[in-house]
């Protein structure tokens, strides 16, 4: 999370002003998106992040900027703008060697695929319920299962045992009875049968061609494997919780991973959809690039819209984060 | 490792003679090779094993059987083959969910691999060895190394270290200096750059359609990511002695992979080319696949040239397996 490295760029902007330097990025015609892109994934700034959110991911111009402000900020922007158009630009990530993907939500869709399992059980044994609120009611106990093990009140666990303790209990909930073992454990594997989002499998593929690509999910191993299977996707290596023995966000479901992979934490970076993992995992040295996927918890989504910290690369799919690290179409 | 099922098999053949009982089945007219595989493969027993190793691997017939015997014989094998007939060949096998493959030896040839990249490291920096003979005294450290971890006499190391340790033992021994700590990790790398035998990528291929296929191999899980990425081998899912911090043959080694797996021990069979694997995994409930390799060793190999176990499946490669397996090409 470095300064940038260019000394030239005396004056810094203030961060509390970010949500208004926008325009000087508009106003600096010379700089196109892209442009704006690099600067963003060099700096590693805050203030560069929240523009780009605008501009990249809204699509809309923030307020404008105070005149005085606009005198310091656009020559900074021209500087740095120079020096990076005669670099790569991903020269700075060139040390990395592996992708790992947060899975549910980053890779597939489980709110929608979830819903769809349900609602073709319950249409088969004439069950009625709202299956797209009891998809957010089970996903609701998701955390609070596995902060039992993180905190260490509950010895290790896997996430289908607890995927199936919270099946259970919806299912008293929901006032659903006359389900046998069998018919619960089929529910509770429709976690390995979750779908893609349209740009995965093109994206891994392309992203495959010049990394080690693998999932560092929560999941557990033998989840992670079927679901690979059953959406086709291209996994090197089937890494996560489980691998490590510890839930995502603690530290040592990233590290140990890293360590799996011989590499050191900043040689892999973390590929997510939510700010909160991928903070986590800068926190202990990953790279790191937000996927924005602002449908995963439906329509009304209000939560990781944008991107919030500074990650190293920040796009709308796995498509784009080929293309943003170079891998041939 | 069930007696056969036919309660009408009377006479048991005595399994001291089973190295004469193969003209048995050679006499029997009636029994096409592919039967006699059917036979060895449903009733388990190490007395048609054997004549299923001279009649099919070692491809010639053995000692003829006394009459008395013969007499014994063609009737309980004619029972068995009639109702193995009215079966699937692979029926008994209907619960394994999972192929889990041994790969130094049986996925790729480490021996050839690796005297070529030593040899053209060699050739580039102007070092001369026999460089096959390195080879296979590097792989004469591979075991005792290993007992150190396995025994605990040593704490968890994996096996890139330990192939480090032994490389340097071995420059040493040969007089080779000069080499830096780069080189040292290339050379060491070597065992990720390992090729397939010829069969090994369509083999896989069509198991991959019907299941979940990955390594148990001692290598580390950071070796079989890059050799699968290498050697272009579609593992659905990256399993070893790392995975289960247990070198094999120790029954943790595969109990742990299988349970990762959400299976039961019943449900994964090894594939392996070595018959102690096979032993230590079928031990320990395992179904077992023997796929000869009688080179990996070198044109004077002794060991393993043929299935010493009543192993489910004895096939000569990977499309073999596929054959047996009934995996559409």
């Amino acid at each position: 999370m470095g300064e940038p490295k260019d000394s030239r760029i005396k004056s810094k902007p203030n961060i509390k002003t970010a949500s208004n330097l926008s325009d000087a990025f508009l106003a600096c015609g010379k700089i196109s998106k892209p442009h704006i892109r690099i600067i963003y994934t060099w700096t590693q700034r805050r203030v560069y992040l929240s523009i780009a959110h605008h501009l990249l991911i809204r699509r809309c111009a923030p307020p404008p900027l105070p005149t005085a402000a606009r005198a310091r900020i656009i020559p900074a922007i021209e500087i740095t703008t120079k020096r990076i158009a005669a670099e790569s630009s991903v020269a700075h990530l060139s040390h990395v060697k592996a992708l790992v993907f947060d899975v549910f939500g980053t890779v597939v869709d489980w709110r929608g695929s979830i819903a769809r399992d349900l609602a073709a059980f319950g249409a088969q044994r004439g069950i009625a319920a709202d299956w797209v609120r009891f998809t957010d009611d089970w996903r609701a106990l998701y955390q609070p299962a596995m902060d039992e093990v993180r905190t260490g009140r509950r010895a290790w666990t896997i996430l289908d045992i607890l995927h199936k303790e919270s099946l259970i209990t919806l299912l008293e909930r929901y006032g659903i009875k006359g389900l046998s073992d069998a018919d619960i454990d089929h529910l509770t594997r429709a976690w390995h049968r979750l779908d893609p989002w349209p740009d995965t499998i093109a994206g891994l593929t392309r992203l495959k061609q010049r990394y080690i690509i693998g999932p560092m999910s929560n999941g557990n191993v033998g989840l992670l494997t079927r679901m690979g299977k059953h959406a086709g996707l291209p996994w090197d290596v089937i890494l996560g919780a489980e691998t490590a023995r510890a839930y995502k966000p603690l530290p040592e479901s990233y590290l140990r991973n890293a360590a799996l992979l011989n590499l050191e934490p900043g040689e892999v970076m973390l590929v997510a959809a939510h700010n909160n993992d991928l903070a986590a995992a800068a926190a202990v040295g990953l790279a790191t690039a937000f996927v924005s996927r602002p449908t995963e918890y439906g329509p009304g989504q209000t939560k990781d819209l944008a991107a919030t910290g500074p990650w190293n690369v920040v796009t709308d799919s796995f498509v784009g984060l080929a293309d943003k690290l170079e891998c041939p179409a």
